[in-house]
This record gives structure tokens, sequence and C-alpha cells, in this order.
């Protein structure tokens, strides 16, 4: 029997998901979760009989939290860093999920080797944002793999959901509103349309500095944009928007600055 | 010499425009401009010096705002109604603006025909919203091909407003936000890069219904997108930020509701 003390290495701590009880070992020294994976596993729309794919789990944060919610029933979590994926493997037995979240160490860019084309219902990415040319790069690996596309590009992100998706199926991510035609361009070339998009701005007259998109596999164009999500009021405490966002038990939690560009 | 009493025609009044004393000829029974007109006129970037194309001008309000404004120095108003294009010109001589604004009477999907290429530092439009598939049309001729894809289509405005631009000139439209996909890619299709996007919503938790975009032709990619613009405020009256963006003394006119689909 797995005790919490086997599960936890040096330098890693547990921290409470503030939902439903789920908790989620990380490393503070390389990767915590922030905003982003809290208010995609939110704005995901995912039917409680899903099989999910999320890509790029890193320390497996979007599967948990969408367990938690009931938002699908079996996930498999992709990471191409090992010691990520091994990190990601032992928060599942923390929340002794073993038998719905599959934990798999892979590359997004070769998903057709381990996984049949059409064989998910919702695939999610919380993706590195900033392409190789552009952005200082954060001298931890770990941090650096997960912010910038050195390993992998949103194309092949968004290849590899429209190959997983069968028709119908829905794509959710959280990215950066400056790389938006991008974004809309690479999901219309996989015939990922693009359906519901939601703005996240710092402060009602502040820029969105991130945003969160939904596409369905094979449907018909219609977007429907939703009123901007504004993070802080005037007062500099969280919106009623937010935490109303945030919802279901899930109080606020991770920063929302870490992944900024 | 031309009087006011012979430039304005039965059923039509003439309606400040409330910035710098520029007017307009409208007749209320066929189409009169809204909220959309203001805010492109007020969202467009371009140098006082800058050859200016409007594309569908129908009574010629873009121009006429943009004049006032002093944004541009010359301006071409396309429009393919000859009832429209008639008042529009009367509209530019009631200014006495007829040595800066020339009123054209053609047809956007033939503009290599009327116009060489890049030949123009900034194009503006505010299209047909609705394409032809949906949408129940008006029954009036003028408001139906102003709000329909009847005569062309956005393909057609876009094609258009590449051929006209001259590299690195400014494409400004204003249009509805759930063809924002349709809107990019094409677009991208035609080399002009979005760079600059803001959402229009009505009240601050609800859905925009309107867009604001601008693309530079031949630019990098790098998109910012504003601060939501949020019409009213919680107590029913116009926003600070909506008074504000209507700015120089262009105070609130026009309709916002009439071309609603």
């Amino acid at each position: 029997m797995t005790t919490e003390n086997n599960l936890v290495k040096q330098f890693e701590r547990i921290d409470d998901l503030q939902c439903n009880g789920f908790r989620i070992i990380q490393n503070p020294s390389a990767f915590c979760y922030g905003m982003d994976a809290v208010l995609l596993a939110n704005f995901a729309k995912i039917r409680p009989s899903a099989n999910v794919m999320d890509l790029g789990t890193g320390t497996g944060v979007i599967p948990l939290l969408l367990a938690a919610k009931g938002k699908g029933s079996r996930f498999t979590a992709l990471e191409i860093q090992e010691e990520m994926a091994e990190m990601a493997e032992r928060s599942v037995k923390l929340n002794e999920i073993s038998d719905k979240v599959q934990v798999v160490c892979g590359d997004i860019r070769k998903v057709e080797q381990q996984f049949a084309a059409s064989s998910f219902q919702a695939v999610t990415s919380n993706p590195p944002y900033i392409d190789q040319k552009s952005g200082l790069h954060n001298p931890s690996g770990a941090v650096n793999i997960a912010r910038h596309e050195i390993l992998l590009t949103l194309e092949d992100v968004i290849r590899a959901a429209a190959y997983l998706l069968e028709p119908g199926g829905t794509f959710s991510m959280v990215h950066k509103p400056f790389r938006l035609p991008e974004i809309i361009s690479l999901l219309l070339k996989y015939k990922l349309e693009p359906k519901r998009l939601q703005l996240v701005q710092p402060h009602a007259d502040k820029e969105p500095n991130m945003l969160l998109i939904e596409a369905i596999k094979g449907a018909n164009p219609m977007l429907k944009v939703l009123p901007a999500l504004v993070v802080y009021g005037a007062d500099g405490a969280y919106t009623k928007e937010l935490l109303e966002y945030y919802g279901d038990g899930n109080s606020i939690s991770g920063s929302d600055t870490h992944r900024e560009s």
C-alpha cells in the first residue's frame, strides 16, 4: 500500500486542488500550475462519459481537475518529459484514481504511434505559449519546455488533437491572445472549427493576457465569443465573475503570472 | 451656389455628426448609420496624410467622420447603389469637402477596373454582416443590400482591400464576432495580417455583438487584443470607456441596434 511519504520526493510538496479533495504533487522550484490550467478546466465542456486526452500534461493538473469535476470518465495524460510524467503518475496514485487516469510518457508529434485515430471525445491542452523565435528562455529545463515551443510547435499540438478526436469531438485549449490569428488558422487547417472563445483580462481596462478556445472537429462555422472574463476588480480583489467561473468548490489557486511571456 | 434646400430630397433629413460641425444627409426610412460606423471611425488608426478608400460607403458616414477627425487627407468612397452614392455625394457637398472626398459608384468586386493596385494607405469597411445563407431579409432593398451579402461576400471586401492597399497599408473593419474565424482566415489568405482587435460588449456580462479589427498588408504576425469595449454600465448609461472612445467632441449618435442580426 502506498503512503504519502512514498509518493513525495525531496523538494516536492502536496498542494490542495481545492476541488472535491483532489491534491497534486508539485516541485515549486521547477513548475507549478497556474490560473491558466484552472480556467481551462472550468472552460472545457466535457461530457461525464467522455474519453479525454490531455496533450502535454506536465504535472497532470488538467486531468486531475477534470476528474475532480466529473468532466470525463477516462483520461490519458501525455507528457514527453519522463520526470514530469513520473510525478504526474504519483499524483494519480495520491488521489487513488489509477483506474481512471493513465499517464503516458510520449511525444505529441508521434501520437499515431501510440494512439488510434478518432479514439477520444475530448482533447485538452495548455501548451507552451512562446514560439522559439521570441522570448527569453528560462534557464530551468522543465520550465523552459513547458513555456517555449522547444519540443513541439502549436501546429504539432493542433494536428495531434485533430488526429485523436472523433468527429464532433471537442478540443479545448488555453493560449495567448497575441497568437489568435495563428491559432484560428491552424484549427481551420485541421478541420477543427472554433466554436467558443473567451478572453481573460487581468482588469476591466487591461488587455487580455489569456484566451480560452474550444473547437469542434468537423462542425459548421459559428463562433460564440463569451464576455471577457475579468480577473481583478477595481478594489484589487477577485471579481464575482472569476469566483463564479471557478465555481463548484474550486477556490483560487495557482499563480496567474508564472507563465506570462 | 448650392444651398441646403437643394441638397436634401423628400423624406431625407440632415443629421449632426457631432464632430467638428460635420453633418450627414440620411433617409430614416431607408438606412441610417449606427454605432458600428462611429466606433470604426474611432478605432481606425489613419495618418493625416493618408489616401483612404472606404469600401461600401453607403451614406458616406465613415469618410465624413474620418475627415472630421483629420484621419486621412483624401478619401474615395465606393458605393454600388447609385441612389446611395448620389446621397453621399450631396453630404460631401453639404460639408464643402468635395476637394477631399470623391464618391465613386462602382462594384467592390471589380476594383481592378477603376483603381490602381497598391494605391491607398488605408482602407476601411463596414460591410454587410450577414451571409446569404442566414438571417431574414429586410424587405427594403437598400437596407437589405447594406446588411446582407447580396451583392458581395466578405471575401470580396477583403480581396479588394488587399488589392488596393500598398505594403504596410492598414485595413480597418467592423463586423460580427461570430464570423471571427472566417474573417481571420480570409485576412491571412490575402496577406493582411491581423494586428489589432477589439470586441464590443453591450454590457460587462454580455457577449460581444461587434468586433473592430485592423490588419496590415504584409506585416509580421503579432495581434494586439484590446480590452473589451463595454457600451452600457450597470446603471444603463454609457460607460466612461465608451464616452472616451467617442472622444474628440463626437457624442453618441446613431443607433447601435439597427444593424443587429
